[in-house]
């Protein structure tokens, strides 16, 4: 493994998690001890990117059933029940994290002794953990193949490392053939408004030794339209049964500048991404964050007070701007609806 | 006229600009007293805007001739082209600031007298920041017939009056229909990375009581996407004799997305703004500019030190995603060739 940092991990009835927000200035982890703090820690994107936001929601469910003594089943099970709507009203559009709750959900239900409940729902969150960093290296090992030597590639936001608890989804591919022995170039999109391409993804890659260029959100078009990188690999928070992607704001646009100049655009996301539920990219539910992420930078204010924002976390990708979808289970191309369905049987 | 605040002026041999790199903090005049001074002042975007940059040339260039007393006219002339080299040699893109040196240079040919042609250069800066007053207003009347009652525009970047010294070019139309009577409402993208539609186009239309909403650059395609503002206007900062544009980066990305979704994309400008010299956008050089526009905001830093950054300030709209060219002498339809080769007859 590459990487030399990990984004969030169990210790004594406690997790541990990487402060996101603090990069690149500082590496600073913090101890949750509750699942209100772990609920405020997911919302104030302090853990981000939807694999990670899976695990962190199933550790914070596993932390309410850390502080109960000769507690009765009802009561017990309330409590727990109470936990898993309060990280389900964290953030709506990362599939993720709703995968995560209902297993956690079954668990709960189908054990009626608290202590024996306990114990399976912590094993259940370290399980959901090293699954999805098995997850991202199988997306890594699909996706390398697709990677020829001395390529560059655009990603936006971070779907990388940080995003998961392994090597990423979006960033999984390129990481494994640097191992292999390819040059690989990255031009990361900086994400306004918090900027997590440039804090977090040029953060990881160069810690990792891969070459990378920052760009500004509004310059992707004319890397696309130059053919100044050869393909596009994103990530996503929710993918729709008919192949509709939704991922960080901006990447519709960049789905099609790169459709219209030609280039392959990748989502790479672990099958528990696809919502099988959700007929098209219509149906998915689509945040709105607070007008301060636009207007006041982390040390000050960007435009005038008063002004009305409009400040949507994602969009979604219509399927056919899409080239494949890189998942743990293999390559899915198109008919997506096809393709996305043998994922579920 | 609606708006209370002057680009730039000349008084007592000196020329004031208001400071756009304050806004929208502070409305700060600097006084300008040579051409050095206005050379920087261009480059470091303290004025900005392609019509302003072309006044503020043809400024720069009169007080290269505010100083001399009893000077010969070879010596005169050799100062005076000093200063036209000096500001050509400050931002390469926008086409009217090398319009503006060239009739400065016309003067300063056809004039033996030293103290004659003083008075005629400053007469022609004069004369410049005066028609480009008038151009900003027919471009506004010619506009204005574009949109609708309760329409709903984006624009990208400043191209209002701060972008020169009238009531700009994007957003002259907006301007116009607002005073008769008609309810416009303005998408401003932000406009990284110096923030001009944040920072400037909100501030100003604000200050003119245009409701007005700010979005992320990458928040562009979900609005186009969803049909939630029915035409673009965006300003140029050179256009090749095929209607291919140069303006901010991030205007072609806004083409391809208005086109992918059918709504309209005009093109606002001074006819000064049209390079007939140029065949088409691929001959049109694109600054770049330095990477701490990037990765410093003003207040602090975005990305980890010694990130590699690219950061054109321009791209180039290809004249296929143009619908037409709002300019003071008409508004433009396709084929392009033709209608701006009937501009330069």
């Amino acid at each position: 493994m590459l990487l030399n940092f990990k984004t969030i991990f169990w210790e004594n009835e406690k997790v541990k998690i990487l402060d996101q927000t603090a990069l690149p200035a500082k590496v600073v982890y913090q101890t949750i001890t509750t699942t209100e703090d772990m609920a405020q820690a997911i919302k104030s994107m302090k853990v981000r990117g939807a694999p990670l936001i899976g695990v962190a929601a199933a550790y914070g469910v596993a932390l309410s059933t850390t502080l109960q003594k000769d507690i009765s089943y009802d009561e017990f099970k309330k409590r727990v029940e109470k936990g898993i709507t309060m990280i389900a009203n964290t953030r709506p559009t990362a599939y993720n994290l709703f995968a995560a709750l209902n297993r956690m959900r079954t668990i709960l239900e189908n054990e009626n002794d608290p202590r024996v409940a306990k114990l399976k729902l912590i094993e259940e969150a370290e399980r959901i953990r090293k699954e999805d960093e098995k997850i991202c290296q199988k997306i890594g090992e699909n996706g390398e193949s697709l990677l020829p030597d001395n390529s560059k590639v655009l990603t936006h936001c971070n779907a990388g490392a940080l995003a998961t608890s392994g090597i990423g989804t979006a960033l999984a591919p390129i990481y494994l053939a640097k191992e292999k022995g390819k040059y690989i170039e990255v031009f990361a999109s900086e994400t306004r408004p918090l900027l997590q391409g440039a804090r977090l993804t040029v953060w990881e890659l160069m810690a990792n030794k891969i070459p990378v260029t920052l760009i500004c959100d509004s310059a992707v078009g004319v890397l696309l339209r130059n053919r100044w990188v050869d393909l596009c690999i994103v990530g996503a928070d929710r993918i729709a049964s008919n192949g509709d992607t939704a991922n960080k704001i901006g990447t519709y646009s960049i789905a099609v500048l790169a459709k219209e100049n030609g280039i392959p655009l990748y989502v790479a996301a672990p099958s528990t991404t696809f919502d099988k539920n959700i007929e098209s990219g219509a149906d998915i539910p689509i945040e709105e964050r607070g007008e301060d992420e636009i207007t006041k930078l982390p040390y000050g204010a960007t435009a005038p007070q008063g002004v009305r924002c409009f400040n949507p976390a994602f969009d979604v990708t219509p399927s056919k701007y899409i080239t494949a979808f890189i998942t743990d289970k293999g390559i899915l191309k198109p008919p997506f609806k096809q393709s996305i369905n043998r994922l579920f049987s």
